[in-house]
């Protein structure tokens, strides 16, 4: 069959470079020719962003932001843009930062430049949400998407290692998800490859030696490329799993995404190959599952749903709502039977490479 | 070293699809609303431009076009433009088309979208040009990029086998010497690799069977992603290289580059290990140059300079130029030594690893 496909690019300056923030930063309020800066950060992170801004005027600093951006705080970050007569939203920090910035976007068209501090990703999507009265509003603009956005590593040296590889393993996840998620076109799944080849490379270098750099630097790269694919191709069949295993049965993001990707990979690499073999590069081994397999354990991942809590009267309902979920996307067929063997060796911790 | 890099990604929409162009047409003219189209061709692409806007109205048909855009043909256009009250730029062709609609774009600011017909991947970047009493003026502006491009790989089956091969292996060539171009980014690096890959399997489809969309589809997508490599990194060495034998001694622009490629890909490899193993991965070659030659003997491509009318007299002015020229982010240092070694096995077409 020839080659079909749609692929959106998003417009992004990306400015990376260790221990450059301040001065990328600086270049970029230049380049905008903003002369009110409104700077959103947690109270924790807003230490470190006056550090960052010193030298610079700002007009407001705005620590005012939660999880989820419930709708009062993003009229409140709103109220201080438009009081404050804004010109450029600057977020130093992870999604809640960036999620009350784009909010704010939303309904003034103002500008924003990210600083991320963890892998989160979201400065690299045109989604914003918002959550009214415990409910989640979604929805996809690119005037939310920030403009610039300034990495530097050395803000992610204050992340615990454990939360470094958890995130980064959801990285990871995103990359290999891509790859048979419903939109994935071969320019994301270039991006995708490229992604995880960092990360798994980033991952294993932070576990050995947790101050240095190198290593942050590849996975901060990695986690970006990560959310780009993730935001460009969808969800595929592993993200579906985790998120019913999350939804119902309340199991640990990060921990439930480590455990079954392997299982989701041995599902699927035999029907796709183009995949794996790009995977097998990627984690510079024989195979994609004998790579992820080594990273797993260099990372000391969790192996078993069973050491999360999960049991097996749960697989029937995760069945049922994964026949329904997994997208027609998938490389292979799911049926009651076989979601149900990978569920049962997930669960285990059996060898995925058995199923 | 930490990962230091700045990468700018221009905001695009593709459509890609055997056969869907007038379907994919029609959706992004309905997506702009647009009331008044400009469709811009040459005379030879305006019959089958017509057919492809079978049903939609057109207000303005404009088949004056020529090559490097003379100020004139830019006036002209922007006229036709201005007194037509156009919307929406549509062009039909290669980088006469996309170039004449640039120059309209750069003082109208109206959005375009390109249907190409060509690997010469002008509608993959912001960089317009224009000539003035032969004067080529040229400059970047995110205005002229065409907001969507729409890729039909049926519209190259036209374009003669022996063109397409040269024209392929020009976007080969900007892919390999983006891996060491000046403004090369990791990013920028995996879609070059990508471009590589898609070029090398569609051009080989493409000798043995030139009447099949297979391998027109890989190349024309691989030709794009070469173009969008080449506009983020610049020109490297084989850039310089084949700039200066085109432009000093006037040898064929597509020919030049077939030969002289792999010589500069032996020069630097053993200096960029990464870039090596990524294009010996995206050649499926034991090694990236092996890759290339194998590519060269099945694609028949010209093996030395003298075979273009190339002379060892002029390879002390190659060398005193090049050796301005070469840029300082190439992995090798050159020297009037080692340039000299190369030029004179590219010009004998003596084996590239015996250097």
């Amino acid at each position: 069959m020839s080659l079909t496909f749609h692929h959106v690019t998003l417009g992004q300056r990306v400015l990376f470079g260790a221990g450059q923030a301040a001065t990328h930063l600086a270049e970029e309020i230049d380049r905008f020719s903003a002369e009110r800066v409104m700077v959103i950060a947690s109270p924790r992170e807003m230490d470190r962003a006056r550090e960052m801004f010193a030298g610079i005027e700002v007009a407001v600093w705005h620590d005012d932001i939660a999880m989820h951006v419930p709708v009062e705080v993003a009229d409140r970050a709103r109220d201080a843009a438009r009081l404050g007569h804004i010109d450029l939203l600057v977020t130093v920090g992870g999604g809640s930062a960036v999620g009350t910035a784009k909010a704010v976007s939303l309904t003034s068209g103002l500008p924003q430049v990210a600083v991320p501090t963890t892998y989160a990703g979201s400065e690299a999507t045109n989604v914003w949400g918002m959550t009214e009265a415990g409910r989640k509003v979604t929805g996809t603009d690119d005037v939310v998407l920030p403009v610039s956005v300034i990495y530097d590593p050395e803000l992610t040296l204050s992340l615990p290692v454990g939360l470094s590889v958890a995130s980064g393993f959801n990285g990871i996840a995103h990359c290999v998800d891509s790859l048979w998620a419903p939109r994935v076109d071969p320019i994301t799944a270039a991006l995708a490859t490229e992604g995880a080849r960092a990360l798994a490379a980033g991952l294993s270098q932070i576990v050995e030696d947790p101050a240095a750099v190198d290593g942050r630097d590849q996975a901060l790269y990695g986690a970006y490329l990560a959310a780009v694919s993730f935001a460009s191709a969808g969800s595929g069949m592993h993200h579906k799993l985790c998120h019913i295993l999350g939804g119902t049965f309340n199991l640990p993001h990060a921990q439930t995404h480590a455990v079954v990707l392997p299982y989701v990979l041995a599902f699927n690499a035999p029907h796709a190959p183009a995949a794996e073999a790009r995977l097998a590069t990627a984690f510079d081994a024989p195979t994609a599952l004998a790579g992820l397999q080594d990273l797993r354990q260099r990372l000391d991942a969790p192996r078993s749903l069973a050491e999360l809590g999960f049991t097996a009267e749960g697989i029937p309902a995760v069945v049922e709502q994964a026949l329904e979920a997994v997208p027609d996307s998938n490389p292979r067929e799911v049926t009651a039977d076989n979601l149900t063997a990978l569920l049962t060796a997930a669960l285990q911790g059996a060898d995925p490479a058995g199923g």
